[in-house]
């Protein structure tokens, strides 16, 4: 793999451990290398625009990974912002990106708003149906700001994403009703209810709570990260782990992602939007608590403390996510 | 109020009774009216762009209907669209637009993607809080199929907007757990609970279902409605109801919206696209359900089933809303 790329792709690893997603860190890397070496992955991508207009580009990623081929798309979303005010890219053929928000806050030194979402492999039943359609098929928006931090919106449109499923089955535990169903379509407190052939649920969890409108939202990260790039969606997406074939007759091709970027100055003065994203933030921090030791949190708030934390104490690492990592060092020959 | 101004604002909310949308469509009109008698809306407003780039614009609505500057600012966000892909626009110093799908579904002609989204007076307490800081601040996005209806996803991020709690206040019964809240933030299944003081909750409904997420959309909305634009924002956002006064020291004008517009062919092949939307509708309807009886809805189904519906049968409107009209066409010496 190219140095730079490798450098690139780790960044967006370490990034996420740094922020305390570490169901997206480096405990990932095994995974990336079984995709790899099950010829899954393109490590030399020719990534190229096969389609553009002024404020918008259709990536193909040529089955490189997405870590590396989503912060490219993010340039072109933000050198074509700064053209024509805003900039859109729809990327077909890639795999895996990592955490969503890496991508979305590379437009915030820039002073704009920054926009990712991807599609993925199909763990989650629409409402009504028994069947994994869609992936967990995250949505991020990052908000530059003044004296605050910015705000970043990093949500799956799941209920819970797998990662919170795999916390509690280490611990034995259950999952609070809402999260999956079992393979008939019952509601089930089982952490390995995936394993069985169930599902995750979508946002909203039942229909009396609006499980549909996870659903929906579910719908368009699809749409716009693959059937409007050309990539495989719903239950064709190919499965992220290695010992999972990809299903026969795709539409498309690899998974889609979605990118944007929109210059805060294309709609008011950056100075103004920052003093009013503040004022937003420090107000939604006084909102009335239902308990006098809760406050309201800003949406990436414990994103940025973990961050901090960790850049002076370390990053902690599961023992499995070590001793998974001393194995593949051995495996390929590298110094540890 | 200008006559083709007029025409534009009942074409909106007769899509909304058409559509089966009854809580948004001329049941409103009175509301509309009491707004306007208390001065709090502007029928000859003078509403102009004050700031562009070739794919954005934001719009100052001069204190107008939020029903009839939404369109305009679609069309203008269309317009940009067939000039450089797409088209954004943040608009400030509105009121209350309507159902949001009609103003993105003004896209699907022009073989483009509709987005509409508006921040609405603050009902909803986000994650911790018992206070009402955000509005149901709905997002709708309209997608262009080939044989099939369009995709249209339009949900409010919040569990259950207000209709749905007077639908239920109606017949005299209570709401499923997950709606509302109490005045001191305990779950409630009254339906008359927002009358009390208590709030509506975000999608997710609790936070072990993830509430913080529909908290995350509604701020999303919430920012680029109006922090964007310069309107207000949270809960400074001016309500609804005539009775109720803005409350001091607002931060910005009015309350805000995000449209935006667009082009398939900026990404891929318009052909191509709806193809593969095609696709995508008939495998999500083939999934296989929990129930033999049931099946999985595409969004938009069962709005475009009314419509049709309805074209054919008439609107039924509720007695109480037929006396409202009455009545108002009584005090205004209208014929009915």
């Amino acid at each position: 793999m190219d140095e730079n790329d490798a450098s690139l792709a780790a960044d967006v690893l370490l990034a996420a451990d740094m922020r305390g997603i570490d169901s997206h860190g480096v405990s990932r890397l095994s995974g990336y290398v079984r995709l790899y070496e099950s010829g899954r992955v393109n490590m030399k991508p020719g990534w190229k625009i096969i389609h553009e207009t002024p404020s918008t580009a259709t990536v193909d990623a040529d089955g490189g990974l997405g870590l590396v081929v989503a912060p490219h798309a993010m340039d072109i979303a933000i050198r074509k912002a700064k053209e024509v005010g805003t900039g859109w890219v729809s990327i077909q053929n890639s795999n895996h990106f990592g955490i969503a928000a890496y991508h979305a806050m590379k437009a915030l030194p820039y002073d704009m708003i920054g926009i990712a979402m991807t599609n993925a492999s199909p763990l989650v039943a629409p409402t009504f149906s028994k069947e994994r359609m869609l992936g967990t098929n995250p949505i991020c928006y990052a908000f530059p700001a003044g004296k605050n931090k910015p705000v970043v919106v990093d949500l799956a449109t799941a209920t819970a994403a797998n990662g919170k499923l795999e916390i509690a089955q280490r611990s034995g535990k259950s999952v609070p009703a809402g999260w999956v169903q079992d393979q008939q379509g019952n509601t089930s407190i089982d952490a390995d209810e995936l394993k069985k052939g169930g599902a995750l649920l979508p946002l909203g969890s039942t229909y009396q709570t609006s499980s549909y409108k996870g659903y929906g939202l579910g719908a368009i990260v699809d749409i716009l990260s693959a059937v409007l790039s050309g990539a495989n969606y719903g239950p064709w997406v190919p499965p992220f782990v290695a010992f999972l074939d990809p299903v026969n007759d795709q539409p498309g091709k690899g998974i889609g992602h979605f990118v944007g970027a929109m210059r805060v100055d294309a709609f008011r003065p950056v100075a103004d939007f920052k003093h009013h994203m503040d004022r937003w933030i420090d107000r939604f921090k006084q909102a009335t608590p239902v308990h006098a030791d809760q406050r309201v949190i800003i949406p990436g708030e414990p994103e940025f403390a973990e961050e901090q934390k960790r850049m002076e104490e370390g990053i902690p690492l599961n023992p499995k996510v070590v001793e998974d990592l001393t194995i593949l060092a051995q495996k390929l020959n590298l110094d540890l």
